[in-house]
C-alpha cells in the first residue's frame, strides 16, 4: 500500500492537466487570453488547497470495490477518470465555498484571503463560482459521455448540488450572523441543514461517483451506502461543532468562534433544549454577539450543562449503530461495507 | 391567430403551476416551511415579470415546426412541455439577472428593487441564484427523463450557460464600472462579449430547444439555426448599444447610463476605431465617469463622427446578408426559414 501522501500526490498531479484542458475549450471559443488566464487563476486558487478528502475518498471507495490492494494498480486510464470525479467533487466544494464566503463575509480560507478579498475580484467572484460549477460539466462530458452511466452522475450531481443549496439557504435564514433568534433554532433544524448542507456533497456523493464508475448501482446499493453515510455525515458535523466549543485550540488548529458568529450547531440546540428559564434568558442575551464576555457567559452554561457528556454519549450512541448497520451491509451485489468503515474510521473518535 | 395578449397570457399561467412542482420537491424533502416560502418568493419575484420573450420564442418555433396554426391546437400535455421549456430559460435569465445586479450594484430591476436589494436578502440572493439555476434540472428532469432527446436538452443548458458565464466574465474583466481603461476594449472583444453573454442564450437557446422536442435534431440543422442566430443576437445587442446612445427617452423607456457605466458598447468600440488622436483623448478623460458633462463630451464626439450613420450602414448590410442566409436554409429534413424570419422581424428596425 502506497503511503498517505503518496496517494494524495498522484491525486493533486492530475489537477494542472484538467486546468489546461478546461482552457482548451474557452482556446476553442477564441476568448481572449486575459480571460483564459483569469478562469485558469480561479480554477487554481479555489479547487486544490483544502485537505482534498472527498474527491480522494472517490479514488480509495472506488479501488475497494473493484479489489485493488493499491491505488497504483489501476491504468492510467482508469486512475484518470476516477480522478477526474474526484476533482469535480472538488470543484464542486470550491463552487459553493467562494459563494459562502461572500455571503458569511469571511475574510480567509484555507490560510489565504477569500477569493472576492483578491485584489480586483469582488463580486466578480460569483461568476467565477459560476463557472467552477461549469467545470464540473465539462469534465463529466469529457471523461464520461458514452458511459451507460453519464447521465446517471449528472443526475447525481444536480440532486446533490441543490440539495447542498436547500441547507445553505435553511442555514442562512436560520442563523443571519446579524441578527440572533434563538426561537428560530432547533435540533430538527439543525439535522436538517448538516444533513443539507455538508452530509449529501461530503459523504454519500464520493461514494456513489465510485459505485456508479465500478459498476455497482443497484437502487438498493445506492441506498444502503445512504443509509449510513448521511448519519455519518450529520455525526461528522457534530463533531464539528462539538470539537468548536470543546476542542482546545492545539487540537483543532483554530480557535472556535461558533457562539460569536451565532452559528446553528449542535452545542446551542442541545442547550436550548436542556435550559432552565434562567440560562434561557442569558443566551437570548448572549448567544451570537461580537463580544468575548458574552461568549464566556454562553459557554460556561455549555460546561455547566455537560454537554461535552452530552456529546460523548451521542457519539457512542450512533458509532455503535452505525457499525451495527455496517455489519448487516448486503454484499451480494458487489458493494462492500469496508468502504462504510473506511469513512467511519476516519470520523470516530476524530479529535481534529 | 389567437392574440399576442393571449399568447402570452396563456405562457404566463403555466409558471404558478411549476412553483408547485419545485415546492414539492423540497416538501418531500422535510423542508421547514419558512425556507419552502422563501423559495417560492425568489422564484415569483425573479422569474416571471420580465418581456419572456426567450421563453415565448420556445413555444412560438415550436409551433411553426410543428405546423400549428396557433398555439391552441397544441394538447395540453404537449404545451405544457413546450412551456416548460420556455420557463427553463426564463430561470436561466433569472439565474444570470439577480447574479448580474450583485456584480454591476444596480438598485432596480423591471421597475422593482433588485432582489438583492430587498429587505433580509442581501448575499443570501447568491444561493437564491444557486437555486434558479437547479430549478432548471428539476423540471427537465420531471418533464423530459425517458426522451430520447433529454441528455441534450441537459447538454445544451450546460452548454449556453457556460457561454454566457464566459461572455459575463470577459465583460466584467474588459469594462469594470470602477476604472476606465479605454486600451482593453476593441470591436472584437465586443463582439465576442455580446456573442457569448447573450447570443447564445437570448436566440439560439429557444429555437435549438424547440428543434429537440420537434424531432429535428440534425446537427446540420442545429447549425443552420446557429449560423443566423448568433450574427442575429450580435445585430440586437448591437442594436440596444446604438438606442442606449441615440434612441430618445420615449422610444427606449429609459435614459441611457452606457456612457456613464463605462460600458463595453459598440458606440464606444467604434469610436475608438474612427477617432483621431484628440478625440481619443477626449474620450480617454470623459468616458466611465459619473458625471453628465463628462458624459456630453463623449456624446458629442459620437454625434460629430455620424455613428448613427455608421450603425444604420451596419444595420442594413447585416439584415440583408441575414436574409439571404435564411432565404438559402435546406429544409429538406424539416427545419424551416420561417422560424428565423420570425426572429429577424421582431429585430430589424425595432424602436425600443
Ligand atoms: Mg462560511
Ligand atoms: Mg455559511
Ligand atoms: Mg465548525
Ligand atoms: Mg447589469
Ligand atoms: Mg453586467
Ligand atoms: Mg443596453
Amino acid at each position: 500500500m502506497s503511503s498517505k501522501e503518496e496517494v494524495r500526490g498522484k491525486f493533486v498531479d492530475e489537477f494542472p492537466e484538467l486546468v489546461e484542458e478546461l482552457k482548451d475549450v474557452l482556446r476553442k471559443y477564441g476568448m481572449p487570453a486575459e480571460a483564459i488566464t483569469w478562469f485558469e487563476k480561479n480554477l487554481n486558487y479555489n479547487t486544490p488547497g483544502g485537505k482534498l478528502n472527498r474527491g480522494l475518498s472517490v479514488v480509495d471507495t472506488y479501488a475497494i470495490l473493484k479489489n485493488y490492494k493499491s491505488v497504483n494498480d489501476l491504468s492510467k486510464d482508469e486512475y484518470r477518470k476516477v480522478a477526474v470525479l474526484g476533482w469535480c467533487i472538488e470543484l464542486l466544494q470550491a463552487y459553493f465555498l467562494v459563494a459562502d464566503d461572500m455571503m458569511d463575509k469571511s475574510i480567509t480560507r484555507r490560510g489565504q484571503p477569500c477569493w472576492y478579498k483578491v485584489k480586483d475580484v469582488g463580486e466578480i467572484a460569483i461568476n467565477d463560482a459560476f463557472m467552477l460549477e461549469a467545470a464540473i460539466y465539462e469534465l463529466l462530458k469529457k471523461y464520461f459521455k458514452g458511459q451507460s452511466y453519464y447521465i446517471d452522475l449528472i443526475e447525481l450531481f444536480h440532486e446533490v448540488t441543490f440539495q447542498t443549496e436547500m441547507g445553505q439557504l435553511l442555514d442562512l435564514i436560520t442563523a443571519p450572523e446579524d441578527k440572533v433568534d434563538l426561537s428560530k433554532f432547533s435540533l430538527a433544524k439543525h439535522s436538517f441543514i448538516v444533513i443539507f448542507k455538508t452530509a449529501y456533497y461530503s459523504f454519500y456523493l464520493p461514494v456513489a461517483l465510485a459505485m456508479y464508475m465500478a459498476g455497482i448501482t443497484d437502487a438498493k446499493d445506492l441506498k444502503q451506502a445512504q443509509d449510513v453515510l448521511i448519519p455519518l455525515g450529520e455525526y461528522f458535523q457534530i463533531q464539528d461543532d462539538y470539537l468548536d466549543c470543546f476542542g482546545t485550540p492545539e487540537q483543532i488548529g483554530k480557535i472556535g468562534t461558533d457562539i460569536q458568529d451565532n452559528k446553528c450547531s449542535w452545542i446551542i440546540n442541545k442547550a436550548l433544549e436542556l435550559a432552565t428559564p434562567e440560562q434561557r434568558k442569558v443566551l437570548d442575551e448572549n448567544y451570537g454577539r461580537k463580544d468575548s464576555v458574552m461568549e464566556a457567559r454562553c459557554k460556561k452554561i455549555f460546561v455547566d450543562m455537560k454537554l461535552d457528556e452530552h456529546y460523548h454519549e451521542y457519539e457512542e450512541k450512533v458509532a455503535t449503530e452505525l457499525k451495527a448497520k455496517i455489519a448487516k451491509i448486503d454484499e451480494s451485489r458487489g458493494f462492500k461495507g469496508e468502504v462504510l468503515t473506511a469513512f467511519l474510521n476516519k470520523v470516530y473518535k476524530r479529535s481534529k
